[in-house]
């Protein structure tokens, strides 16, 4: 059993000392390929005493045993539903009080989960266990993520001898991805945004048929899973030679995205670098259009703690990863949005993602 | 509003008259996406009487009226928690009984509905209601099934010419997923299989880094999602010429598909195909090597109501739409697999998917 899980299994095992609870179910796949290394579409995981097990079923039974070689797990191939195997896991002659995440789990997957372990078992709900320990990231974490920030940002700069007048927003997506594959990527992290025009002031834009114009806006924003990882850049280019008013305005955002990674930092509050990247956008009179928060951890999911939003007291760690994207949008006209990955050092952070941010005019 | 959506609301009506409870509420987002056109990604409706609200945040106020216009809902934007708001909208001085599914809500959410809606309101768990409905297609959703198998076959056979022995299969995934993006899809259904060789006995292989051989059979199952619906196509190909083994084997695999889809028709029970596939395997000696169920439906969902697997006694209507996916798989040998879309009609079936399933060897 390999150090790194030897570690999640013991921080796991010391919360539910500290708790009144004696064990633990994970439905969570996220979280179950953290505690084990199974990569399946099916897997329950359960911690009790020095025993965890992963329940998978019969499609997995070579995979999983492979996969989870140095996790030090016991491997359960359920005849039907799993959580009906995990639940009896959990039942047996004494009481027991066993954690699981309200978030993670349907009423319907709790009553299997009851019914199965009987009634000397009690459900004790906890939110966020897992995301916890995994919001700080481990140093072969952040030598994958390194590799999917740099991979993404090779993707981006690949592509700009494509983007050009005529091509359509939803072929560019095309490409991107395609571009990630070729390189090695499992995957999209999301949904490639291609937002070109007025469409650019839509935060969450899907890419259409709509071709790209001379003097407009193009907000490409784009991540790639490698090794199981995400990654997330966000990247604002002008087709053709950008005015005075659209130059200033990419210039206050990439100040603020710049105050706020400057804010960034051990110890520091994540509330504490979206305030500083709205004070520079409110210098420039831009205060109503930023429209959402500065940033979210990024990992195994796209969306993971801690989340950089306003009034947010948890404090950074070193070894967090976070999204700095603060972006300027104005219906009807276009927006401007800059994104980079960041990693929060002991001393100072270190920008993961690789892809100038200098104004693109192309 | 449009009589689609009118009809979808009244079924769902008739239930609720039909049960103790008299209102509903739909947190799945393709069940969202059924009852209001909406395609955000935040998003709760509730039916209540004869107002159906879709609770959306911020970031859809344009959207979501533009997209759900021909839906008559009311849409309501919720300043936190759409959770909240909904069970908001249930509370009240007048005692109320709403359903929820069990299978689509998790124990938080169903948590910030009761508390939101307070103590007058008692929930019910109702599981697949609209599932049900989902799985009898109407004519628009039939045309949107046909384009998208149409389009996955256009797919298949354009990646045809690129695959020869050198290509790695990740590679071949990525040109399949480019070319569905090429022709309009909005994306892949599900992750792109590609097994060769010996990874061809694994019904849910990824594809690797692994380079296609000659003399090898390669298994490719590929879905896109067009106009929000998808499709699923499987097809094995061997490089080189097979030999009779082979040939013998996958005449087998094609036999068995014919008998499924040939099983298939308005008022059978859906193990009915399931059996009638195995059968044709079992007089070829391969009954243990088909270790999966015949199909699934497919809509709004790679996987849907209803599933054709033994044992299943639900009866198939018109407007049903299935795979038909026989395989058959050797360890350290390799698999076949033949998978095809088929609607169910008042009288026959019609097959969607148009790519040819005479044995390619290339």
């Amino acid at each position: 059993m390999t150090v790194e899980f030897r570690r999640r299994h013991i921080a796991l095992r010391a919360k539910l000392a500290e708790s009144t609870a004696d064990s633990l179910v994970v439905t969570h796949l996220p979280n179950v390929f953290y505690l084990t290394g199974f990569t399946g579409s099916a897997g329950v995981v359960t911690l009790k005493g020095h025993r965890c097990t992963l329940f998978t079923d019969g499609r997995y039974a070579t995979q999983a045993p492979e996969e989870t070689k140095s996790a030090g797990v016991k491997i359960a191939i359920a005849k039907g539903s799993l959580l009906q195997a995990a639940g009896h896991d959990f039942g047996g002659k004494s009481r027991s009080r066993v954690v699981f995440d309200p978030a993670h789990t349907t009423v319907a997957a709790l009553r299997s989960l009851e019914s199965a372990a009987g009634n000397k078992v009690s459900w004790q709900a906890e939110s966020g266990w897992i995301e916890e320990l995994r919001s700080v990231k481990s140093a072969d974490e952040i030598s994958r993520l390194r590799a999917a920030a740099k991979l993404i940002s090779q993707v981006f700069e690949s592509v700009l001898p494509i983007i050009r007048p005529g091509l359509r927003e939803r072929e560019l997506a095309a490409e991107i991805e395609y571009k990630m594959k070729k390189l090695g990527a499992e995957g999209p992290a999301f949904d490639t945004i291609v937002a070109s025009g007025k469409r650019s002031a839509l935060p969450h834009a899907r890419p259409t048929e709509r071709r790209l114009k001379r003097n407009e806006l193009v907000v490409l924003d784009l991540g790639a899973i490698l090794a199981r990882y995400c990654s997330d850049l966000t990247r604002t280019v002008y087709l053709g030679r950008a005015p005075k008013r659209i130059k200033n305005w990419y210039r206050a955002v990439l100040e603020a995205q710049e105050a706020g990674r400057e804010a960034l930092g051990e110890g520091v509050e994540c509330g504490a670098a979206d305030s500083a990247a709205r004070a520079v956008l409110a210098l420039y009179g831009f205060a109503d259009c930023f429209t959402h928060s500065l940033g979210h951890g990024l990992g195994l999911e796209i969306h993971e703690d801690p989340r950089l939003a306003a009034g947010q007291k948890r404090l950074l760690h070193a070894g967090n990863i976070v999204t700095v994207e603060p972006g300027v949008y104005m219906e009807g006209l276009g927006g401007i949005r800059v994104e980079d990955d960041v990693l929060i050092k002991k001393s100072g952070v270190e920008v993961l993602t690789t892809a100038t941010r200098e104004f693109l005019e192309l």
